[in-house]
């Protein structure tokens, strides 16, 4: 079995450590464990589980000191953002105990027996139950949010879906440290083994979502890693779902309007958007879409006197800083200029400069209307609104797109705007950035292909919806159905009969 | 062009029409006129399109006479099942109205601006939406129900996407008329072409689940013309959901205390719901699982005379005609052996026996356990009800399980048969039987594969669900929102800032 390697990215040490990549006898007894789990994840109930995500919750800060430790040395993304990644991660979990304890998830729905136009109705009872066990694929770019005690897991475990993880080979002792704590209120509960488990090595991730026993899939990464992960799905005799999260371009459109009103502050807010992380972030802004007028050039002026005078970044892996140096140097060569690149000491590790690249709107070719992950932002120049329609047309769907109003711009350019990027994106943001993605129950984190594969949303309380199916009991005696669809139950909001009916409290 | 053919299954008299398989420049022309009418019907509103469903519904029935004997001719199928079928299809219509006047199915959800744990969280407010143009694929078996004027149509059209159809080959006349009472309703209003378009030939279908307006498939049909589909789509860049219903065995479960209760009114129950309609439902039981106890030898023999006595059916077309002999032959070839089959004259046309198949439990091979589409029975004697546990495991996922039970049965019984039922199927039902379908708010018709391919129903109606996508808006000013997010609507139910709130009316 192979030695699973971690490496700093501050300095590019590569160190063993005491993991192994899973093996296929090992994978077996993953997923036999977790099939077993399902059973006591299910007995707990909505309000047992939703204790059981307080707890992780509380697990996870109580390891905080630690798990920031961990994720430090092996992403290289700075403490404070670390630290509230993981008060971020433990939100997560407790937000999805809220879920659980509100009920409404479960889209309880009731139709009594009665007459109906074409004769008898029988008595039908619908909710939503958990999948089975499930195949979560960690990120890259978030050590917790979005990995081992991230959205998917909190969303998966509270659904009641045992969860298996494929851990991100760019942090597998944060990984391992993650999964730890979370098994650690697990046990605290009594829970068996196999309620959450972690394999290791790409073979694994792939082997894993061929297993009979996985019911469905959730990526957040590359195109390429979800390719290869559907290909192995299509082995199978039976489809599962895979949900995944993958490229995004996010542009942003600063009106003239925008620019006048508040040139200098939107260009610290692109600023600060476009690096926070290393520009490691899946909502980044790749391309900002500034006015060629006197406005416009005060605000690029100031964006490229604050990237000018910005230090360098680490990257979180070796894979990752040099395709983001390829696709920086592609963009170039397909015609963006370089408007501003501090000069910065790469040193031993993976540390890169911000790049500030510029092109006018008749140079956007479908080559720079691409994501580059990390540190860089497209400025693309326009002369007239009336450009702006065609050309956000043709860039791929996103996650979000953005536009910035000032007082003098016309509403109906911004109605406009706002139909060709509703199209094409998941979420509009109104003079703000797409970065720090709120985690609530309105959150709505997908969008069209590439963005994401599927009509959910990766982030937010429907999350919970992707480990869910629907399942009608036909004139079952109460005795046999779920305590959420027994007449006298009032602790949910239902559907009776046709209507609506609010929990009792 | 290819004139399309029409087939009468009563004669085998195969008849052109003025109908022409669709080529790609008309395809393209639809296509386009598709995605133009999106606009309007977006435009309609909840209430408008309501309104439109209303008026489908009543087109349809004001052409029930000519629809249905257009239907009798294509399909073999009897008058009054047709008459019926063509209520249920206005009634489909008609639910999905009061689906888009309740309103909750867009789940309207506001998060106000608030501090959060991560600091200022911005105003998020979140809705489904249209997917935009959507094909769907007519079924062979209910040339109303589940084809031009099906469900799929409906929900579609409720969600807001315009629909382009693939007529079955079964019944082009009958596809075109449907077409044409829908499209009759939609121009009462003033509505564009494009809303619904009807498209004929194989090959139309393969291009138009490729072509980029479509933004989603529904297919009710086999597991080969879904991975034909399927195929056609992989060939885009861009994926797009598949919501395939497609094979299911339905087993039904007769305890030993239910067939010593009331073993001759199971045995009229099982006959009249395996034959209905030619057996050529999706929720036709395939397998019953009967005792072999004196109880269940009553109840065997009851139904076996019932069988014998019994005439011809036509079944919908040849191919379906030809594979209900061959894989009646296979299952006999199997094992099965045959317990009743009455002599019928096959006539010219696609006439056929019933067919009731007998085998032990130790007998029920993989081939024996799997669909024939038809009138066709598996009865599968038990000696034990602990048997019966492992064995339900190996059948194929189905859209239903159903359970018969007598006062003697134990409930402990009962309850590891649902468990077991409940993981491989998508509705339970006890003593009763799978066929008729209700139309209604908590109907589920979907199940793990290869019962279908998604988390997703076609009948009831949450169905609509499907051809919807989230998307949120963030600190977006008050004139741009739907009506349905702004502060003071209050039409429908929504979630504000965590709390459901009910419907003022």
């Amino acid at each position: 079995m192979n030695v699973v390697i971690t490496v700093d990215p501050r300095d590019g040490r590569r160190r063993s450590t005491d993991l192994h990549e899973t093996d296929e006898s090992r994978l077996e007894a993953i997923a036999g464990r977790a099939s077993r789990a399902a059973q006591w994840l299910s007995g707990l109930g909505r309000v047992g589980r939703a204790e059981m995500l307080d707890r992780i919750a509380a697990s996870l800060e109580s390891r905080r000191v630690d798990l920031v430790a961990a994720a430090e040395a092996e992403t290289g993304l700075s403490h404070p953002r670390l630290d509230q990644e993981l008060t971020r991660a433990a939100l997560q979990f407790r937000m999805f105990g809220d879920v659980l304890r509100d009920g409404a998830y479960v889209e309880a729905v009731i139709d009594h027996a009665a007459d109906t136009p074409l004769g008898p109705g029988p008595d039908l009872r619908r909710m939503l139950v958990p999948l089975g066990p499930v195949a979560v694929f960690g990120a890259s770019n978030f050590p917790f949010a979005f990995s081992v005690a991230g959205g998917d897991t909190a969303s998966a475990l509270a659904a009641g879906c045992p969860t298996v993880l494929k851990a991100h080979p760019s942090h597998p002792l944060t990984s391992h440290a993650s999964a730890d704590a979370i098994e650690s209120a697990i046990r605290g509960m009594g829970g068996p083994d196999g309620v959450i488990t972690i394999v290791y090595g790409e073979q694994a991730g792939r082997s894993l979502v061929r297993h009979p026993a996985i019911r469905a899939a959730a990526l957040t990464g590359s195109v390429g890693a979800a390719r290869a992960i559907q290909a192995a799905i299509d082995e199978r005799p039976d489809p599962i779902p895979l949900y995944a999260e993958l490229s995004s371009v996010n542009p942003i459109v600063v009106l003239p309007g925008a620019a006048v009103d508040r040139g200098e502050q939107i260009a610290e807010g692109l600023f600060a958007s476009f690096t926070a992380s290393g520009g490691q972030l899946c909502t980044k802004p790749g391309l900002a879409f500034i006015p060629s007028d006197p406005g416009g050039e005060h605000l690029v002026d100031t964006l490229r006197a604050r990237v000018a005078s910005a230090g360098g970044t680490i990257l979180l892996n070796e894979r990752i800083r040099d395709a983001y140096e390829n696709r920086a140097t592609a963009f170039e060569r397909a015609g963006a200029r370089v408007s501003a690149r501090p000069q910065v000491d790469p040193g031993e590790g993976f540390t890169v400069a911000p790049t500030l690249l510029e092109v006018g709107l008749p140079g956007l070719t479908a080559e720079i209307a691409d994501e580059c992950f990390g540190p860089l932002m497209v400025v693309v120049r326009y002369r007239d609104v009336v450009e702006l329609d065609a050309v956000l047309a043709t860039v791929p769907p996103s996650l979000t797109g953005s536009i910035h109003r000032g007082p003098e711009d016309d509403n109906d350019v911004v109605r406009r705007l706002v139909d060709v990027l509703a199209a094409r994106s998941g979420r509009i943001v109104f003079d703000g950035y797409p970065t720090g993605v709120r985690v609530s129950w309105a959150q709505h984190h997908g969008g069209p292909w590439p963005s994401t594969n599927a009509v959910h949303t990766s982030v937010g309380a429907t999350s919970i919806r992707r480990f869910l199916r629907p399942l009608a009991w036909q004139d079952a005696p109460e005795w046999v159905l779920p305590e959420e669809l027994r007449d006298e139950y009032v602790a949910i909001p239902r559907r009776v009969d046709g209507r609506l009916e609010s929990k009792l409290e």
